[in-house]
């Protein structure tokens, strides 16, 4: 089954304790579509300038991921994004954004990527993701992720967006600011009372967690060693979470299908930080990502022996 | 199978957004003991003042706890610890902290205590716990909790009483602190590497992670929605944890039994924050305890149906 992303196309320059480079492949929809693309047929909708060339295209065409609305503006520069991090991963440094052909986007979905049974608004403003959601109606599953800068700026338009989605997928933090609500299962389900049936917090190096109206998850991170660039990870995670749920998109979507689905995002993410930008999860086998959901099974895993308690 | 917990006990005023308790029954050991109570026989070694009562006594001897050696010091007075949290209970705020007796505690063990098969050394000057590792060279399993504070100020006796345990359980900001290493993974490498064949991360909110020499568990907390007072979380998941091990101390210390006792840990400490001080878990009953075990293993197991990938 079809799925179509909707997001940034960058170039990052990416500084960490591992290394830098100047200018890797990034942004919101490249990560997304990359991790998706081993699940399901993935369509990729955003602006890019001319200096976006056969070597990007590429990357996404070589894992099968169909380019044609990547929208070349003649004359313009592709999206810019420059970070450092520290020697402790979780400490972020933004040195530079150029939103270059960003700025003006308007998203122009051809008839095959409205045709998409499973829509991800990746993070862009809110009004762009309200008009992109109506130009999909037909969509069975459609999820949107944002950032602190929309729920700050463009509020209104953004509970819209969001009311009208089966599914957020943001971090943890992100749902506590939206809802005025600092525990994190009463911000789900006040999400839950806006309009989506799923809510998935991205906890970082703790995993992710998921919430529905019948049901919670907890999903630890795989336990990685060597990170060595963290961006595009919560990218990544959405990619096979949804990509997962658009591969079985003719199913109901069920309590144990949408587990599944965070494991396979979670898998996704794993790699992807374990290389600069794109780098490990384009290169990926089938093989590898199936033998790290296993993994992930069993680093999870407990089995009650019920004991005589002293009571 | 007997187990020993020498630590704090302490009177707590607690502020939170839920309401105010101006003298609660606190401390590691106390929190500890409630814990491991209802899984192992439990002696609290500690001391106290004259302003500890019967009624404090009580609190512990019904659950079971053995108090005869909890030192009451003439005219001495209980340690006192004063905080207040903000809405978010991950903030949190000392107002007061009176040592009181516990400045010039000596922990002295009776035979029965020092004959204890596990013994849990909670959060005290790092001297004092290889004082009473010493006292105790039968254990078959021993763990250690500390905080920041010994890190900075007793760095070379704590490493040392590191050494002599089989366990290391403190929060993961505290081994990446002890290490020297932001990611936890080589972390935890770096305390297997000084002795202990076990380490215990415990996050908070997120859960906690365990790390032996061959393997990994990752373990979600349980959703508590209503959180009243998380003081003593830490503690009482380590009674869970240590007192699920002292259940079974004639057994192999198996990883399916580590992960089992992560589990009983976890269930304790959703209990505790769920009132203040220990009145919550004091008054458990064991079927809610396995209920809650029982409920978490649903809350965090998935099963892999393995997906054609699209490599």
């Amino acid at each position: 089954m079809s799925l179509t992303v909707v997001g940034s196309i960058a170039f990052d320059a990416v500084e960490t304790y591992a290394g830098r480079r100047e200018r890797l492949l990034g942004g919101s929809a490249v990560h997304f579509s990359i991790a998706s693309s081993f699940l399901a047929p993935t369509r990729v909708v955003g602006p890019v300038g001319e200096d976006f060339g056969e070597a990007e295209y590429a990357v996404l065409n070589n894992r099968g991921v169909e380019t044609a609305d990547i929208e070349q503006v003649p004359g313009g520069k592709t999206f810019f994004w420059a970070g450092r991090y520290e020697r402790d991963l979780n400490v972020r440094h933004t040195l530079q954004t150029d939103l270059n052909v960003f700025e003006h986007f308007e998203p122009k979905l051809s008839d095959e990527s409205r045709a998409a049974d499973v829509l991800f608004l990746a993070n862009i403003q809110p009004d762009l993701q309200r008009q992109v959601r109506e130009q999909c109606p037909a969509a069975r599953f459609t999820a949107l992720d944002t950032m602190d800068l929309w729920i700050d700026i463009a509020r209104d338009s953004l509970l819209q967006a969001i009311a009208s989605v089966d599914c957020l997928i943001v971090n943890d933090s992100e749902i506590k600011t939206l809802t005025d609500e600092p525990n994190l299962v009463r911000a789900a389900r006040k999400v839950l009372d806006m309009g989506p049936r799923v809510v998935v917090a991205k906890q970082g190096e703790y995993g992710a967690a998921m919430f529905t109206r019948d049901g919670f998850f907890g999903l630890p991170a795989y336990p990685v060693a060597d990170v060595v660039d963290p961006t595009g990870a919560g990218d990544t995670f959405a990619g096979g979470f949804v990509g997962y749920i658009a591969a079985h998109a003719d199913e109901e979507l069920s309590e144990p299908l949408l587990r599944r689905a965070m494991a396979y995002g979670t898998a996704l993410a794993s790699f992807n930080v374990e290389s600069f930008g794109t780098e490990r999860v384009a290169a990926l086998s089938g093989e590898e990502i199936t033998d790290r959901v296993q993994e992930l099974m069993h680093l999870t895993r407990f089995d009650d022996v019920p004991v005589p308690l002293r009571a």
